[in-house]
Formats: structure tokens, sequence, C-alpha cells
């Protein structure tokens, strides 16, 4: 038997650069148009965003002597699917695209992840650059490279790990975003202060009635560390394989409750309350002081975001949900829990009548 | 405005080993369990591969103590698609198959490329292994990570570069294969011989004979030469910005001739017609000797592929197919044409009138 060596260990330079500003959009023009990234363009985006920024976004890059044209689909979660998809594609290839254009993704997480699993498998990949509309995109999903759409058996199974070649954070942006879509944000950040960084924590403590009247310039702050965190960790695990699952501190119990919901709960509003579960539960441990447990009630609340589970949904079926998780992953439920604030670490040790009597706990809120 | 940078410059190792021999069938499984890539496999094959090797391939990895299901679709070209890929991913999300899985292609170009697609979207990527059975396949498409599926509006509009975790190629296989798919191959082989290792070029003319009488020996040598020269055409060019390019030798009238003839010549045929193209237009440029491109119509004939182009097909039919090739670069044509043997370049100075003579000659032949 001959054994031949595909030698393939190479460095590769995958970096890019994270600009976040208020009103920088007339610069997202200038840099494009610098770096030389692709000889056209073509931005895709939604029926919301395409109806407040689509033309203003276009006529920014006509004005720096960029060929741009535009794809739009009709906004909301359900259009992140195969048909939305192949739709897009169909459209490109009528546009003539080819491997020397790039795609620009204008819009919240749908418009990112499915403009990022569109550009990684066009012709083999093209490039793309994220313009995140929403805080939950700016501070989350428009960084790390996560694309994917989802199918009927469940959210994001088919995607790629395939980074942005830019993210431009515009928080002139926010000024159109509905509260509740702001809130889905905002928990986010309350959860990087949590796992991550104290400091930003405090601030959000000291500030939350500024943050939450949206001041610019605290918000730039705020929006900026948020991205700090997310990119350092996204850096030390680029596909998932460890670190990065800190990042679902407070998410396995909130998709249970957002489901189990009906999704009449924002994202946003399920996580603030499973972070709230995850703490109870640390504190139950007796991992998490009980002041830094009420630290963290108290500034969710302070910023407008829910701790408690509504009466109406059943303990059980949370319970349930949670446990058809487990079963799918083959495995015991791992829940990222915390030693103090700034501290998460990954463990099974909760027994289900904990979790239990957390849920019941937090109903009674 | 704020400037953070993601630091993704980084060394990945995404090398693997091509194992060739014949027999090595039990190997594989053994190999398989020794590297541990994942906890269970999927076997990916189509309904003709399934139908002489499925059984014995399961056994074989069975023995090993391996935990392998199959998943078969309809073989032809025609299951390079969309509703195929979502057939295999539904199957594949039924089956409980998470990201400590791994797949397998067992098959030739159709099933190793769907397969690598899938692997490299399910679940955001899984790692692969492929298992060519086809001579083409052993030489060409399992080596080098290119994936994609087949939209009606082109061949492999869809797809990745994803390297697969090894390449294990049996000689066995080659006993079941049909003589034109066996010609598909050698059509490879050949133009390897011709692009870049004259003394491959030298061993084919001499055994001409012994090799189309498929001696194992002989075809393991040449097999071994092969995917060493596509291999380090792969290290050198992984996504095909350049020098991959010299690889499309022989293949672009090839393509157009396949078109025109309705698919009524295999690849293989068209390719060896293509080459011989390439080679008179080379010699017209004053570029190959004269000498050089008669070893190259003789070596053709040796082995039993065609040089001349069937009377039936329209001149101006393929011309036309070659200029909306063109079109659709928004370039001219790039040939790869000939300096001399083993000395291939890019070039778009034929011009169509001699293209035309050049057709005109082959149908002569």
């Amino acid at each position: 038997m001959n054994k031949i060596k595909v030698n393939l260990d190479k460095k590769i330079s995958a970096s890019y650069e994270i600009y976040i500003g208020r009103k920088i959009l007339d610069r997202i023009g200038m840099i494009i148009a610098k770096n030389e990234l692709a000889s056209r363009y073509v931005v895709i985006t939604d029926s919301n965003v395409s109806d407040l920024h689509g033309e203003r976004f276009l006529r920014t890059l006509s004005d720096m002597g960029i060929q741009a044209d535009m794809i739009e689909f009709p906004a909301g979660e359900a259009s992140k699917n195969v048909d939305v998809m192949l739709d897009i594609i169909k459209k490109l290839l009528d546009m003539g695209v080819d491997r020397r254009s790039a795609l620009i993704a204008l819009g919240g997480g749908v418009v990112g992840d499915l403009t990022g699993f569109v550009a990684s498998t066009y012709m083999r990949g093209i490039p793309y650059i994220q313009v995140p509309t929403t805080l939950l995109a700016q501070v989350d999903s428009s960084i790390g490279g996560k694309t994917g759409i989802d199918l009927s058996a469940g959210k994001n199974l088919l995607g790629t790990f395939y980074q942005p070649k830019g993210v431009f954070i515009d928080l002139s942006f926010l000024q159109t975003l509905p509260p509740r879509e702001f809130n889905n944000g905002m928990a986010e950040i309350v959860k990087y202060g949590i796992i991550e960084d104290t400091d930003l924590f405090s601030l959000l403590e000291d500030e939350a009635k500024t943050i939450r009247n949206e001041s610019m310039v605290l918000l730039e702050t705020v929006i900026g560390r948020s991205c700090r965190i997310k990119k350092s960790i996204v850096e030390t695990d680029e596909k998932e394989s460890g670190l990065r699952r800190i990042l679902n501190f407070g998410h396995t119990i909130g998709h249970a409750i957002e489901a189990e919901s009906g999704y009449s709960l924002s994202h946003g509003e399920a996580v603030s309350i499973g972070m709230a579960a995850a703490a109870m539960v640390s504190e139950k441990l007796k991992y998490l002081p009980s002041r830094d447990m009420e630290r963290i009630m108290k500034l969710a609340e302070a910023l407008g975001l829910p701790c408690g589970i509504p009466d109406s949904l059943s303990t059980e079926g949370i319970l349930s949900r949670l446990k058809t998780d487990k079963k799918k992953q083959g495995d015991v439920i791992n829940f990222v829990l915390l030693k103090k604030l700034g501290s998460p670490f990954v463990s099974s040790e909760a027994p289900e009548e904990m979790i239990r009597e957390t849920i019941n706990m937090l109903k009674g809120r």
C-alpha cells in the first residue's frame, strides 16, 4: 500500500476589522472602495430594512463609484430557509454574479446568517461583509462567522463557519429599532457582563436608566465592550469546540422557555429569564453567592428585561423540552453555570428536581 | 469611530493521507478505527455502488467494531442536486447524526462531490472520508476538497472547498468498472502526463497495451503518480486562484464538445478530443513542436481514446458554446496551451478563426 500526504498545514489570514460608530454609513462606502474586495457588490436585505435604509445605503455605495445591486426577501425568521436561499442564488445567477463579486448583508441576524451561508456556498465561496442593523446582530451574530438556515427539524441545521471580510456597526440604525428588538440585544449585552466583564456589568448597573433611554454615547461604549468579548472568544475557539460554549449562558433554559411559549416570548426575554434561572441554579449548587444572584436579577429588571416565567407556561413542558435537547445530544444536559460574576463554567451537576424547583420559583416572580 | 480587529490569522492543520493499494478495503476499517475521527459513521453511496460493494463495505467496518449506517441515492449525475442533498440531510437528522459523526463517500465523482457538500454544511460541518470507486474519482475528484451540486443554470454552482480527512483508493473497485468509465479516468491520467510528468507520459506510451488490459501493477504506479501531481497542485493552490487552472487542459473545448454532443460523448472522450485540439492550437501558434503534438494524438489512440470530432457535430455550435462561456466570464477565453510536453501555460492568444480551423481538421480524423 502506498501512502501520499496532502500537505495543507498552513497559515491562513482570515482576520477582519469591526468598525463601530454613529453615522458611519458614509465611511462604509469609502472603506469598501479602498479595500477593493470585489469588482461588484450585491446587497442582501429584508423587506423591513429595505424600506427603512435600502435606498440610502445603495446611494452611499454608488456615490463612491461602487457597482451595487440589491436583493430583498420577506422579513422574519420564517425566511431563513432553503427556498429563500435558492431564490437569492437564482437572482445572483441571473445578475451574472461571479467569483469576483462580494455580498453585503444589510439587516439583523436572519439577513446575516442567510447571506453568510449563500456567500460560503455560491460558486464555492465569495467574500461578504456584515452591516448589522439590530442591536442583537451588532453585538452577537454579525461577529464570528456562524452562518446557517433552518430546516423543519430545527434551527441552523445547515450552515458553515465562514468569516466575513469586515463588520460595520452603525448606531444610527438603532433609532428605527422597535423596543422589543432593542431588548433582544440588551439581554446579550448583560450576558457578556455576567460571563466575562464585571466592569461592563457595573457600568450597566450604574447607567441602566440612561441606556434604556438609548443614549448613543453610552451605547457606543457598551457595544464596543461586547464586541471585544465576542471577538476574543471567537479568536480562541472559532468553531465552537469548547470555550465558545460559555456564550450559551442563559440559552439552554432560555430556548426551552422560548419554545414552550410558542415564541410569544422574544429571544431576549427568554434569554433574560434563562440567565436568572442559571444564576439561581448556580446559587443552589453553592457556587454563586446569593448577593451576585440578586445583582443579576436586579440589573435585568432595571433594564426592563423579565426574570419571571409566565404562570401560563407548563413546568413539565419546559422540562420535557430540555430533555428532548438532552436526548438529541446523546448526553447529559450541559448548563453554563457561574462560580461568581465573570467566572462561568460548564457543568452537568444540576439534578432535574433542582431545575423543576427553579422553574417553579421563577413562576412566582 | 472605533476599530476592533478580529485576529484569525493562524495555522491550520488540514493535511490528510491518500492510501493507494490493491485490496486495501480491510485496512480502511483498521485505519478509521485507529484514527477515532468520530463516534459513528454514515456511508453515502449510490444505487450502483451499493449493489456491487455496499454490503461488503459495511461488513468491513462493523468487523472493526465501527458503528456505521448507509444512505443510498439513485446513481447518475442527475442526482447531484438540491433535492437529493436535502433528502440525505433529512435521513441524517432522522438517524440522530450529530457533530461527533463522520460521513464516508463510497462511489464516483457524484457521490464524492455531494457527500463532501453535505459534510461541509451539515450542522456547520462534520468530517468526511473519500473512498473513490471509479478511476476518474481516484485520480481527480476525490483529492482536493472541491464539493458541490448542480443547479438548473449549470454544474457545481453551489459548493465549498472542504478537505476530506483521508482518501482510500482501492484498485479492486476498478474490476467492476464499465470500459467507458475506465476511459474517463484514463483521459485525466494522460492529461497529468502532458501537463506535468513526461516520465508518466513515456510510461503510458511504452505500456499502453498492458494498461488497456488493466494490469493492476501498472495501474497502481500510474494512479500513484497521478495522485501526486493532483495533490501538489492542490497544495499550492487550494482554492483555484491560479495554478490549479492548468488542470483545465483539454477541458475548455472538451466541455463545449461534450455539451454539443448532447452528452452522447463521455466526459473522458470529450476531454481527450479537447486535449488534441489544445495541442493542435499550441502547434499552430508555434509553441508546441509538431512531434510532441503527434505523440499526444498517438498515445490517445493507443489507449483507445478518441481524437477526432464526430462529423455530426456542428463546428459553429461548438464555437458558440465556447463564446457563451466567454460571455459568462466577462472576459476572453483562456485556453491552457503547451510550450512543450510538461510545460502548460494559460493564454488568450488563439483567434476564433484558428479554433474553427482546428475543429474542422479534427472532424477529418
